[in-house]
């Protein structure tokens, strides 16, 4: 079938070449005239037969709603519009409401699959009306890992980010699970060989998974991880589990441990224990140690 | 090669299967005379032609040390005791030198694979010394999976039980980061189908894993987990690694969340929450909930 | 000076006592007419002379939003309204735009307290203009302790409930402290009297404070807290706390584990726990707890 | 009444100035020339007439222990030996059996006060024998604060040092909580003085304590903190009460994130979040940061 993708880079770019190749036919448009197809938006509508569908992969928030919007004046009754960003799943309802509005359709995608997905297939978690998904099914079919798993149509407007967004909180939970028995493996006086134990795990444990695997890519490159820094940054989906979290009361100790454990390698220097130094010599004359 | 094995239980009995099949020739003994092939140890000793090898899978603590000690006094030079229970790793270099004393050699050796093992393979990390793995080579290799992974030789004495230990320290953390996404899921409006959400997660996404095939068929099974109280056990292996992190001064938030979770799941009421309880009544008359 | 209070209950109706008590003259109003001193807000605005001054003491979120609104329409150029509700601090820049639209001034404080204010004070954190806040500091004087601490001009409008959201996120973690400690302590086979321990802390020890006093006079009315149960609710603050620790990447491990355990407490059986057992049951045939 | 003390450093000595403040005639014993009455523990021992007393007061572990050894060689059925230092309450046991073979009784003893305890009295838990216990009252309460408060015999052998340890791990969560708050208030936008906002928290709040005047001192000192490294250390009470925590299936949240906050603040760098880059490098092509 047709589709149209606006946003061509690392992600909407490898899946446009998986669609091709899967034979679907795909028109995209990015500000990179090197990367686009068409010259506008306008363009790119123009080019799709009715009814269309429009992929739109571009950054979360403004970017996204501008791009929604704009789409919105372009699209006519029975089109679709899917959003594959990482967009909180609180945009997704004022998306749906905007475009349904003109009779336009709305589907959430989460798209799971990074770098590797172009050749393994991007898993998908999608929200949105039955009728809208069913129209959908043969691009969300192509760029699907080929297996029996890898798609969910997990609920209704916001479902799909949703379930994308929990993925990520639990994806904290296990690189935090596996960094940690890394630093404490590091520590021991016990194992000589760190790297090979890893390596050992990927069969036959309780432990093996992809991220093991690529954990042991990691070590395979760089024994020792000696030319990272401990420092991990975040994107949003991490922070609106806690969120979340937090609006359902339910507990989430090693998600958000794992979370505050980045947000902790970004510091220099902590406030919170400049203050533990200073109540110890307060009330022990405990030595501390000077700033630098 | 020949092996003599000192329980049978679970997993001891399955290991001899799967050694059998493979063409070793193993003598088991257990207490349970429905399960045993020997009368008792001197008797299995006797069955074994030097140098001899009998691996000792039985409970950690007194039950393995004593049966440590009682083949230190039936094995003699060359031979080499392998414990391949959950022993904390603290007791292997005791029990080394104690066999060590009679020219007998030690190996530790964690084992990882539960009741899927037989047919899977176990996966193995081993301490020792070196002459003494590569006697035991040829069951190390009908012990494991058939791939490439799945052994290591992580060091010395105790290697393998550290080695073995971190990796169920990791395993807990794993579970907990799968337990919270999935109660958030459910605590959640937005996701109409939990269990279609883990089902597909199964490939392409970056959570998959083992233990993500275990939680989809547990969902199949019984989809709300309604059968279950939630309710979990520990064994040592994750206390030991907290008390690790002590040691060696290794932050280890995510897995000690991972047991905290289970010690509380095990209480029905909590004296540090009606402490709790106690404080707000105290300073702002906030209601409390009177003890059922 | 004069005074207008909306909302008596426990704490407005104390602060009323108070200020009454200091020689300022209060006009309060209440739907609640046994409390009342007048029939409605026009009344309370018609009985203060010109520049007045409202504090507003009810329920966060709309209603205080409608009587902010309703005062916007009643008072005058010069007038002040004081909000001293546990408003989110993020209205409060809300409310003072809309009521600077009619030159009326707004000035939000934070008051802790609880029910022992009356007679010891409150303590104020305030945020606003230092215009607003000189007007209003006979009354602030009045209602503050004794002492020379107990009052702040933290900054802008927002910085006076901004100082009190962390105050009762520090205050959360200062209770799962004593909390923790009384578990353990009950726990231990060592300490005899718990009681006893608790309230030799009230001197000379590091750990005395106001919230030890209460613990202390707790554990004298029940020593064992057998009356309660182990259940706390949590108020809007502490979960503010944790939001602005997301939004500022700042690491709250102590302090957002002490609002976990409140949700944690609250739980009759987790899911998250569940999910646990489930695993365990799949790839150990460890033993599960049915479900009552 | 006569007490033999051992160890004359900051506590000692300072324990030994408010005895005789008090009346009582004390005879201290420290290798340090400068700072000894007398030459070696037997002149100390000869010194005190029977029954006696003796107070260690020097490092736990091996010198406590080699103390505790040497005293029951000196002393005689009837006399009593007091461990006031910092001894894990595990030594208490075995202290106690080697003295009672020779008919010494023993008390272990937490103290509380660091170098405030001079002037204002240390807090004292005690554990032993109520006969033992009983005999010292006079230096126990020459030692105490004035007030009511500040002593308690909180059970058997042991028991004294216990309720120090958790005095020391609640002291952790309290400290972390204010830090925290501490870390939060300076991190935002909202609040202009933060140093104001803490000192106006010694009254009428409930966060009000000892550690928060001590931490409002700091601050008077050094606004900023600027002078200090957010670098802290910890000693064994910390440490002890989560092992304690492991041994008794007791969740302890919030003063193992203290704990862990502090072994965090002395890393330069982390090998967890080494491995949180390396895999978010290896799954999603995410920019890293190089080793400096």
């Amino acid at each position: 079938m047709q589709l149209g993708i606006v946003g061509l880079g690392k992600m909407g770019g490898n899946m446009r070449t998986r669609l091709r190749e899967a034979g679907h036919e795909v028109f995209g448009f990015d500000r990179d005239a090197s990367l686009t197809d068409v010259a506008d938006l306008p363009e790119l509508v123009s080019r799709l037969d009715a009814p269309r569908a429009v992929w739109v992969m571009v950054p979360a928030g403004d970017p996204t709603r501008d791009t929604v919007h704009a789409l919105g004046e372009l699209l006519s009754e029975g089109d679709v519009v899917i959003d594959g960003g990482n967009s909180r799943f609180t945009d997704d309802a004022e998306h749906a409401e905007h475009l349904a509005g003109k009779g336009v359709g709305y589907i959430d995608a989460g798209v799971s699959g990074g770098v590797w997905g172009r050749e393994n297939g991007y898993a998908l978690m999608v929200g949105g009306a039955k009728g809208d998904v069913d129209k959908l099914m043969p691009i969300f079919d192509a760029l699907k890992p080929p297996g029996e798993y890898g798609f969910v149509h997990a609920g209704g407007v916001g479902a799909g980010h949703y379930a994308k967004m929990v993925h990520n909180g639990i994806e904290y939970g296990l690189m935090q699970a596996y960094a940690e028995g890394y630093e404490l493996l590091r520590a021991s006086e016990y194992v000589d060989d760190v790297p090979a134990v890893f390596k050992s795990w990927r069969e036959g444990t309780v432990v093996r998974s992809w991220l093991l695997d690529l954990m042991d890519r990691a070590l395979d490159e760089d024994p020792n991880l000696d030319k990272l820094a401990g420092y991990a940054t975040d994107s949003g989906e991490g922070r609106w589990t806690v969120e979340e979290s937090i609006r359902l009361a339910v507990p989430l100790n090693a998600i958000t441990a794992s979370l505050y454990a980045r947000f902790a390698s970004r510091q220099d220097d902590s406030d919170a224990m400049k203050a533990i130094a200073a109540l110890r010599n307060q009330f022990g004359g405990h030595a501390v140690k000077p700033e630098k």
